[in-house]
């Protein structure tokens, strides 16, 4: 098929999310209470979200039905194409066929709308009078707020601040969908005070922003928590990307032979591979799936595999990943989707049991390969989503010495259209290469949670 | 037929371009030229243009084949959804079906590189090694650099002043495709200075900067000079939307009763109503079709029907169109793009002919429509684009009161994610209403061409 874009029809799409966890190699450790330290039950969860998320965040069902409300949604952009990167692997000269799944041409310009909607529906249903949720490079909050709008629910978004001050644009985006938009550390929560009290110029962080959005939400009644990435039901409401892509690879008559996404809590990564890997673990399929995130914040490549807070202040449950540390507040890279200390549970146990691989790329290489996108296949690409795009190059080049007509699909997760900022940086030769002072990685552990 | 979008296979794409000149109601006067004000031959433009498209902006013939390395490129897009705003219907209780016709999901995110690509193959052809052109909010500056990208010409682009200042992030836009992009008034012309010396605080104007890309063409026999709207060959080369629109209401079951879009120079609107006049000069079909502008800008609504040049300078030949007078400085609205003193000849004729009908929109009404369109559809739209939107929800409103179940079709011709700042002003109420005064229609007079 010499397509550059395959589409499925809105009649084609999935009728269900794939749910991982009843096929993980090894059995996922539960979260635990972050008082007690005992197995999570329902009811603890319940102060920040709705029960119907959290069933999805406990289920062994392998498909959980999308409701018709969120399909009606979804359908605005979805089914996102699949394209084939034909001026890429001209320029590069490789015998490897390049394919990205396109999540930028949602209202947002990323694959969150496909949870945000999902979760924004549940907690309507549930009769919800507020959602709150932090976002790093403003791509998750403009996605929640648009998602409220859809559903109209007042949105409060925590901004990490240094990307409130970097990307204006996307406060703007959010606030053009109704949504209240606050940088953080603010002195709106307690959490946000405590921090700036000890460092008043805090630049932020995603492990911050989420202890100001869950403290508002478990002190009051009719507020929720949203987030987006690292939970189950998050991953899972993902799995479209995938399930859409599997449909789109039979129309195109291949396969993948490399599949490589990004990871920031790991939720585009998991959406677009996740429906892959039961058929990689089975044997059936030889497939190489790969996870990229920044040396400046190598969560999956250098992390340590343990119990750890999903926040600063301490307030959420404990979860089992590969984590850099709750306290850790990585380099202002531009790539603040990228920025968060953990990894989702799902995702870590996979790069444990080495069922996918690991790998982070320096900053200037990630913007080396966007801008060879750019002028290539014209799509601008996110720093975030140019992560994956710098190892899919890597890969087609590999392909172009051994001379293999490998097939490799890229996780094209979001547009840099509010990203400029970071591409002038860089091509005025602004940004520099960041790798994690091992030291910062061993002080982690001091914070860690033994308990098992 | 209830899906949100409408799609064609890349294999479904028109292969040739309609030229609405030998289908005008009444013959077409012909460009003068500038000195000696007899009607223009080929030679006349070669210094500015390659001669394939000298032969476009003069063809009578109805088709034009578009080129398979066109079609390459076009492809990485093409073919545009064309949109079903269930949403929008809904908001507004109007029986009417609204559609719109998505020109957004290009890499420059606008209908301009349609033409762009194709002008810039032609050029490419005949071994142009530097192209050069204006541009007003930008959309037209990063489609040329975007195109010159693909076939790897240089590019240079002056982008009025008020523009380059309002939207740094439209020309990175430009730079990250490799282009050169300075603020007209430059030093870096002879128009450019006489004008800067005039009034250094010069807002510029497409006029102006218009001026400054011809001169440097003019003046260099390997630079060519590209034009965005205005001109014919334009035109035919937008009229791929038009054309993949007609296939796909086939698709839907449907039929435009009115068809609705912005106008600054007119190719957006032409290309994607011009197919559809036929019917309508036949009397096969009943249809409205409505060109939009700003009332701070009503060339079509209050312009004089004259010869006039196309730039400040007086360098261009002389067209017969309406327009606002040459020497025009519009006010400094958001909408860039449709700051233009004058319009395509063959709009206008439409237009003076009452085949195509004008309205003029004010801005605070502009970006009402645009909030809600966003509010509702999720996609946030250029402001040009949002002046269409306006009076396709008038024209909607009006069918809630009648009852009417119409058909309205909307060119979408752009995104907003590089017009935040406009959104802002008018989110905080910093934006207001503008009527050009008449005094600044009657003072135009002076300096029309009474050459007939």
């Amino acid at each position: 098929m010499d397509d550059n874009k395959i589409f499925l029809s809105e009649s084609e799409m999935p009728q269900a999310w794939y749910n991982i966890n009843p096929d993980l190699p090894v059995p996922l450790k539960p979260p635990l209470h972050p008082g007690t330290g005992q197995p999570l039950g329902p009811a603890d969860l319940a102060p920040l979200f709705p029960m119907a998320l959290i069933e999805q965040e406990m289920s062994m069902e392998r498909w959980i039905d999308i409701p018709d409300e969120v399909m009606d949604v979804l359908k605005i952009w979805r089914p996102s194409p699949l394209q084939r990167a034909f001026r890429l692997e001209k320029a590069l000269g490789t015998p490897a066929r390049i394919y990205y799944k396109n999540e930028s041409v949602s209202p947002a310009g990323s694959h969150k709308p496909n949870t945000a909607v999902a979760q924004v529906y549940y907690n309507k249903q549930e009769g919800v009078q507020r959602i709150t949720t932090e976002t790093g490079a403003g791509q998750w909050g403009s996605a929640l707020a648009f998602s409220c709008q859809t559903f109209d629910i007042p949105c409060e978004v925590y901004m990490v601040r240094v990307s409130y001050e970097q990307k204006p644009y996307r406060r703007l985006l959010m606030q053009t969908w109704g949504a209240e938009c606050y940088p953080s550390p603010s002195d709106r929560t307690e959490a946000g005070r405590a921090i700036l009290a000890e460092d008043p110029d805090s630049p932020g962080s995603l492990g911050m922003a989420i202890s100001e959005a869950v403290e508002l939400a478990a002190k009051d009644e009719g507020t929720k928590y949203s987030l987006g990435s690292v939970l189950n039901h998050v991953l899972l409401h993902q799995t479209i990307t995938g399930l859409e892509m599997k449909k789109q690879f039979e129309i195109a008559g291949d396969y993948p032979d490399t599949i490589v996404g990004c990871v920031g809590g790991g939720s585009n990564f998991a959406g677009f591979c996740f429906p892959y890997l039961k058929e990689k673990m089975d044997g059936k399929r030889d497939i190489d799936i790969i996870a990229v995130e920044p040396t400046a914040c190598p969560t999956l490549t250098r992390g340590l595999y343990s119990y750890d807070f999903g926040d600063t202040a301490e307030m959420t449950p404990l979860l089992k990943m590969l984590t850099l540390g709750h306290k850790f507040v990585p380099a202002a890279i531009h790539a603040g989707g990228l920025r968060y200390h953990g990894a989702a549970p799902q995702v870590s146990l996979l790069v444990k049991e080495s069922v996918v691989e690991a790998r982070a790329v320096a900053q200037t290489s990630v913007f080396e390969a966007a801008l060879l996108f750019a002028r290539t296949e014209g799509h601008l690409p996110a720093p975030e989503t140019s992560h994956a795009i710098r190892v899919a190059i890597d890969e087609a080049n590999k392909c172009k010495e051994t001379g293999e007509e490998k097939c490799i699909v890229i996780g094209y997760s979001g547009h840099g259209h509010f990203d400029l900022g970071a591409y002038e940086n860089y091509l005025s030769g602004n940004i520099t290469d960041y790798a994690l002072p091992q030291e910062e990685i061993d002080a982690a552990e001091q914070y860690l949670c033994n308990w098992e």
